[in-house]
């Protein structure tokens, strides 16, 4: 499952220089920021949609059509799903530390 | 960069069973759905606004808060980001089918 | 402009009983809570990137849309623009009513 | 109930001009454009979680929230709940006269 995110990067950018009939994404670019994120806003509200009705499959479908246009939004600035994951990494460092600390403390 | 969000995956398990008052994610756990579902919400209308001021660190920063509070959520429903890896290769996967079919077509 | 709520909440009360063909609104309807919600999920966001592009007639537009989807919201419940402002009405009471206080304190 | 709006919108107005220490809405005001949309998509999302729940009430008392909010936006822009009504009421209008068109086709 590792490289999906690498991969999918690797497409989006690509469908950036196609011609927007050529793909949805290549469209979506040529629409521009506001119409990502609206894509953003909206797929936001199914995935609370579906968690409220508690369909698995549903729950999975429509984080992975938020992530997707997150990963829109990121290449339309010159990012990438790995600077989200490098800040994670971070994140989790930070908090590795924080909960060491923690244990000294004590 | 490839394994943090499995990292993830296993830090927020931990934390479903902890006390809420381990840890940010015990506490929103704790809370329940719609506080996790509120934080969803809340994590992309800021994604949103940092797109529009164009600040790259702004950028990462709240899509990563996104990303982790859908994470809480996958969480909460014994999903994750696995889950949601594995609906877009498959996606991918059909996109990549797609294509071939496309040229075969011309 | 008073009593545009009020015909607003009748006309929309009018397309809950009529065939989904009839209207917009009666199709939301038929289509039930979700769809009305993801409306006002969408609207909103268009609320905000109005605001950022700082085009008056867009801010006035999108949030006629979101407001009247939170009135087709409040219909499936029963509810009206009237209860709101009834419940807007009650607090500008308590923040008079707080104000006083203030003044008197002082 | 028909002028709680007017009588909201010139509070908020002279809040507008207020030291922030003095209101929420004078802090609000204070804090940007960006703090006050972040507020509309919170209770856009509270909105939708209320009407999940079913909660009369709380539906009432969001959705109460949610349209202050967009009061407050409209205020930064020198706009106003009069505005959105008038565009609602241009709206009926053409409605009303797509309805007497709709009939004579008949």
């Amino acid at each position: 499952m590792n490289n999906i995110l690498e991969k999918l990067t690797e497409t989006i950018e690509a469908r950036k220089l196609a011609s927007p009939e050529s793909s949805y994404v290549a469209k979506l670019f040529a629409k521009g920021e506001d119409a990502i994120l609206k894509k953003v806003g909206e797929e936001a509200c199914e995935v609370i949609l579906a968690s409220k009705s508690g369909q698995r499959e549903q729950i999975v479908y429509e984080t992975a059509d938020l992530w997707f246009h997150c990963m829109v939004m990121l290449a339309f600035h010159g990012l990438s799903a790995d600077d989200v994951q490098a800040e994670l990494a971070r994140r989790e460092g930070l908090s590795g530390i924080a909960e060491k600390n923690g244990r000294n403390e004590k």
